[in-house]
């Protein structure tokens, strides 16, 4: 099935220079793709750094598994993606087969094989055969032969996405110039398509790996956990942050801690991109024509905001109401209520961008349907609403709920 | 817009004679329908025993509010409805209409306001005025004028339903036959065209209300309680039932508490009764085509079942994969596996109908895409997984996800 372009591609990219200690290769393994590349791999010098979180499902893919059981180790020397197959649900052989493509890359790198990290996207349950993926590492370890790019990366790793997402920032630490680049693919589809959520944060600054987890454990919570497309989390969401100290070299310090206040604007960075990348990946949700932004204010705390938040940008109702380009805010005030949170139905506020449409618990007398419906024809929208019941706030992101949605998770397999 | 009926419609419907004790009414208040009834009033006999459960949201409508403060009174002498306007989110304003309904209410009938019970339906937000309704009291509480039957009370409290949704059951209690009747409305709709979810049911058993609330609490779990549309819960949510005791006349036993043994028949018709109600509602869900039936087993115990159930049946993937006829077990992993109760991905096991698609934490070796494929053409579907962790089971009920979902909620209003 050919996917339209999401309307929120962006135009242009950022340049995304090559970064001390690490070399990319990209190759086509042909499980599943034909005339393009599906398998990534990033070979890092010894003693990069690594952080990762990683989806919550009961049910998680087999390289999963394999990179929470070695996340600890605190080191990598490989990144291991291939989009075609996700490894998911497919029991003793998924392991089997994790082990034996991080033995070989391993060996090809002369690291160990529990600093072999890895990700897998594309249909769950089938088999995946290490021998497509491990052929190629002859070449794809060959620092003669792969000298792949971060975009060449990007577009390696996407599956159903209609646009490649890519993000950048330098960044001072103790007076050196440090780069952050990102990469990420984007979600909303499960099997036999999977279109699992994955994100790669690559950095030359010197920070240890506990620094690293704290950074990037603090900022997932603002930026990939605030995301939604269809409330359907995959079996094999990841987000990893590898460090590879090269920035050592031209006299940036090496950082232990991720309060330590030299981070401050490299930990600022970091988050701003985690949020573009994640932003993006919502941008690109299937059958997106509206990028919603929920914002939730005067909950218990925020904790209770942002569950407010996600079920509003959950609801169905609430997102083909965007769809429709209907200023509904009935079904705020439902989804509001159904969150099992606390709010003061009487001091309850909403507002659609400038537009308060309801207020003390009842419709704005100042309320405009015209301007609110004005208002809706706008690609992105805001929808507010405070509790007035605490200083809680949240913000997550989602799309619109539209046909195209259906028609590509739901019509006929051709 | 015109509203295709559910291809679930009933073709015939059953005979739903009087009942001791009731005395039913039903009229136009020109509030937002043109031509059809909209109000509903069951008057009843002095000592009916009400129970009634309701919406969880904490926003919830000015008639919830309200019957629930008077619910522990236990006694019911009329039951108005209105299928226009919700009265929800109405502020104060909404509490004086709520107060004035049952003042005019109870005048008519010669009861205590307390004993009036209402539920209201439509466009939230919109200030609701008591005049249409009360007005209509002097010929509704007539029963010279006044002589509908549930039919007609069936239709009169309709909004998006494409069928009208009544069911009946007669049943022996310690040698008296009584009557059950039950009618509901259906959901998937909130504002401005709402379409939350009502039930009544109306028996001429002597019932204490304690008895009969115990019954209903316990039977709303595996109906009313186990189904979704789209997961999107109304302000007013109400099911109630009344019972007016006029079988004492023909020799009933009053029955003082749920677990009477004299009762146990009345129970399980009550539970069947509910169920089929629920079931019309899931039936009649906006835009269905597939009607699904998901269990799990094999979970902790009934309360994690349940949930998993009801995150199987709330995941747009497994709903949009029903709409496209595709036996996509991946997506029901998928969805097992986010709920996030206890599940062992490696004993983990999946069905549509008789046949099973995964096993042991794999595809079944037996798996056969063609007859999969050829049992997701059915209308009616059963999803099952067994979780392989313990004994808890949980059935519940949902519609699939396909354009006219998004074409009645999210097309541009005309």
């Amino acid at each position: 099935m050919e996917l339209k372009p999401s309307p929120f591609a962006p135009t242009d990219y950022p340049a995304l220079d090559a970064i001390g200690g690490f070399r990319l290769g990209v190759a086509a393994t042909g499980v599943k793709y034909k005339g393009r590349n599906d398998l990534l791999i990033v070979e890092m010098a010894e003693g990069t750094s690594v952080a990762g979180v990683y989806t919550k499902s009961k049910c998680p893919s087999a390289p999963v598994d394999w990179c929470k059981a070695h996340l600890g180790g605190g080191s990598a020397r490989a990144l291991v993606v291939n989009a075609s197959n996700a490894n998911a649900f497919t029991g003793s052989a998924g392991e089997k087969t994790v082990s034996a493509v991080a033995a070989a890359a391993a060996e090809a790198c002369g690291g160990k094989a529990s600093e072999i990290f890895m990700a897998s996207t594309g249909v769950i349950g089938e088999p995946l055969d290490p021998a497509p993926i491990t052929s190629l590492f002859g070449t794809l370890f060959d620092p003669e032969k792969a000298d792949a790019s971060f975009m060449d990366a990007a577009r390696a790793i996407m599956t159903t996405d209609t646009f490649v997402k890519v993000a950048t920032a330098s960044v001072d630490i103790d007076g050196t110039t440090v780069a952050i680049h990102g990469i990420a693919k984007g979600s909303g589809m499960i099997a036999p398509d999977m279109a699992t959520m994955l994100g790669f944060v690559f950095t030359d600054a010197p920070i240890a790996s506990e620094a690293l987890q704290g950074l990037l454990s603090k900022h997932v919570d603002t930026s990939f956990n605030a995301i939604t497309v269809d409330s359907d989390t995959s079996t094999s969401d990841t987000l990893m942050v590898f460090a590879s100290g090269a920035a050592k070299g031209r006299g940036c310090p090496e950082i232990e801690v991720a309060d330590d206040p030299r981070l401050e604007a490299f930990s600022d960075a970091l988050s701003a991109l985690l949020q573009d990348l994640a932003k993006m990946v919502v941008r690109d949700g299937e059958g997106a024509s509206k990028f919603l932004e929920i914002t939730i204010s005067g909950a218990e705390d925020n904790a209770a905001a942002k569950r407010v938040a996600l079920a509003v940008a959950n609801s169905p109702l609430v997102k083909t109401a965007a769809a429709g380009e209907d200023a509904n805010w009935g079904r705020v005030v439902a989804a509001v209520g159904k969150a099992g949170e606390m709010a003061d139905r009487d001091k309850l506020a909403i507002w659609f961008g400038p537009y308060r449409l309801a207020v003390d618990g009842m419709r704005d007398a100042e309320y405009s349907e015209e301007l609110a419906s004005d208002y809706m024809k706008n690609g992105e929208i805001e929808i507010r609403a405070d509790l007035g019941v605490g200083e809680g706030t949240a913000t997550v992101w989602t799309c619109d709920l539209t046909h195209g949605y259906i028609t590509i998770n739901g019509d006929y397999r051709s």
